[in-house]
């Protein structure tokens, strides 16, 4: 059978040797005679994979001492709630959101159920969020935190440097774009990352908290949505998504293999350019994002026609090529490319646009 | 190699023939190409998984048409916030716990955050929960609902009925017991089990909401614990955990072949029963819960000798009987054996306490 590639935005594909591993240890892992799966998040056997991964998370990223490693179920949206009550002192305090995009928005309104929220950049809304927002130190001045997306999945755009917010805590949804290339936690309060891109399988998220901000309220949270509980009892308050952990630890035992994340940045950086530079060379395909702010995770395009739009997605289905229909809010393609895709996947599609363009220019 | 038992708490051991399973189609779901974790849930395969998954739960359970299916993540403690902040609609309101074993105790304990709650049987805390509170219709007056744990995992009891609680509705813990018989909804507002014992691996809850407790209070609720927003969004406001979604889906199969829920009804009573009557008739073994609320899913026993229990847990495991050691609160063995635990492993952990029972008598 031709290999099938797959552009999907989330759940994405995971490197093809960790599902191997996965499938080949899931009835016994590592010689227990259990799976993974079937044993108990106390046992000595998952405890030590736990640590392991942890401390392999710390290797590959050099995150700072200052920051706990905690595990929260319910995806990032269970962190857009958790955020304001473990970091609004009152109702009153104030947080900067940056809005740009859909799941940003999501996190703004969410937030101002618990606090006072100053919103930068919902006009671009109109715009699709082709346009980021420049950063004003003067625009965040009483914030408890600042709060960003890192990469915005569905408009293809990414933040070219955080913003310096220097002692404000930059608080930050990196769930498309984390482990693409090296860890940043300069000035970050909070990282966190849903599983389900570059991390491993849907159902978990990983937050990076800086310690000094787990105790931050006294307000009353849910106990499963605070903080502190998770740090004091190693992320299992009661039982863990066991299955997500364990494919965690193959991909960042992969993430080591392939040289760590210099060298996977770099590869990431050669996929989405091949792809860039292309579009920008024909007038067949667009994408009107400035360079410095286009995501190297999710490319997007449109020939700017919507029915060819669709024929391209159609047709690239029948070379192999899936899930490139780009989100409804914005149409047109979408390549997400994170982590697991292989340079070849970027080739083909390459290969694939130049054909389809070759064909339905000629006939046009 | 020998086969090997695992009695495991939970996370539990799941059907052979579903483990099986999805080890074959891990890496290519129905003949799409690609895995099921790789996935969006958003696209047509897995909401059809989702929606037949829904539909076969119904068909073996018959649940009323008026009780919604949602899935919500956190595991059941999740729930122990979700509950009041979904019944009560004042802080003021009052809802009864019946304090039954540790769970029980974390749930009101969570609960008191958002109402007043009035609890039964923490007395019974003192003879580690061995006797189950009775059920007076005057205790519940006022109470927007009543919480029950169905089944204690650590303790081996459970409620023989349910508290006929007529108009107030139940709220159940069924973690521990769910589809281990036909679900009786008699009463019930709210039953909720998280996956890792009878449903599938770690990481999801199942919630059965009656419909007319959707919109019962006009609180602040963290989005991600709004039972409505599951309601309205079929369980999918963000990224849903489709692993367990997919493993589910095969219990639920495995169950519908094994002949439905009475027949695996009579499998889990034959196999506790197995259990309770040699320890009965043996002076060796103790269980002194009555026999009503004695557990059909964790069978709690001890040789009266902290140390003999200790090389009996030990000596089980070179029998090939693993993760029978008793929970740290109540010391002493305990078997799990919930619906995927075969009739065989409890004949061969009967065969196990005659001999271990022989050795030891004979040189005490």
């Amino acid at each position: 059978m031709e290999t099938k590639y797959n552009f999907s935005a989330g759940p994405a594909m995971l490197p093809v040797e960790v599902m191997q591993k996965v499938q080949q240890s899931l009835l016994n892992y590592k010689n227990t005679g259990f799976s993974i799966i079937e044993i108990s998040h106390r046992s000595s056997v998952f405890i030590d994979l736990l640590e392991e991964t942890n401390h392999l998370f710390r290797t590959i990223t050099n995150l700072p001492d200052n920051y706990s490693i905690l595990y929260m179920p319910g995806g990032a949206q269970m962190q857009f709630s958790a955020i304001p009550l473990n970091l609004l002192p009152t109702q009153e305090s104030i947080a900067t959101y940056y809005e740009t995009g859909y799941f940003a928005k999501v996190a703004n309104q969410e937030a101002s159920k618990y606090g006072t929220i100053n919103v930068i950049g919902q006009a671009n809304a109109k715009t699709k969020y082709k346009t980021m927002p420049s950063y004003n130190a003067s625009d965040i001045e009483n914030s408890e935190y600042v709060y960003i997306t890192s990469n915005n999945t569905i408009f293809g755009t990414k933040w070219a440097s955080f913003p310096a917010t220097q002692t404000t805590p930059l608080v930050v949804d990196a769930t498309s774009d984390i482990l693409s290339q090296p860890l940043n936690m300069q000035s970050v309060g909070i990282l966190f990352a849903s599983m389900q891109k570059n991390l491993g399988p849907a159902g978990l998220t990983l937050v990076l908290c800086r310690k000094d901000l787990l105790q931050k309220t006294k307000r009353t949270i849910p106990k499963l949505l605070n903080y502190s509980i998770y740090d004091e009892q190693q992320s299992m308050p009661n039982t863990i998504n066991t299955f997500a952990i364990y494919v965690f630890n193959l991909v960042l035992q992969w993430l080591q293999e392939r040289g760590g994340l210099e060298e996977v940045a770099k590869y990431n950086t050669k996929k989405a350019q091949l792809l860039y530079q292309y579009i920008d060379q024909t007038n067949f395909y667009q994408n009107t994002i400035p360079s410095s702010n286009r995501s190297t995770m999710n490319v997007v395009f449109t020939t700017g026609d919507q029915e060819k739009d669709t024929l391209f997605i159609r047709e690239a289905e029948q070379n192999g090529l899936y899930f490139l229909k780009g989100h409804r809010v914005v149409g047109g393609v979408r390549a997400s490319i994170y982590n697991a895709m292989p340079l070849e996947a970027c080739q083909k599609l390459l290969t694939f646009m130049e054909a389809f363009e070759n064909k339905y220019t000629s006939i046009s």
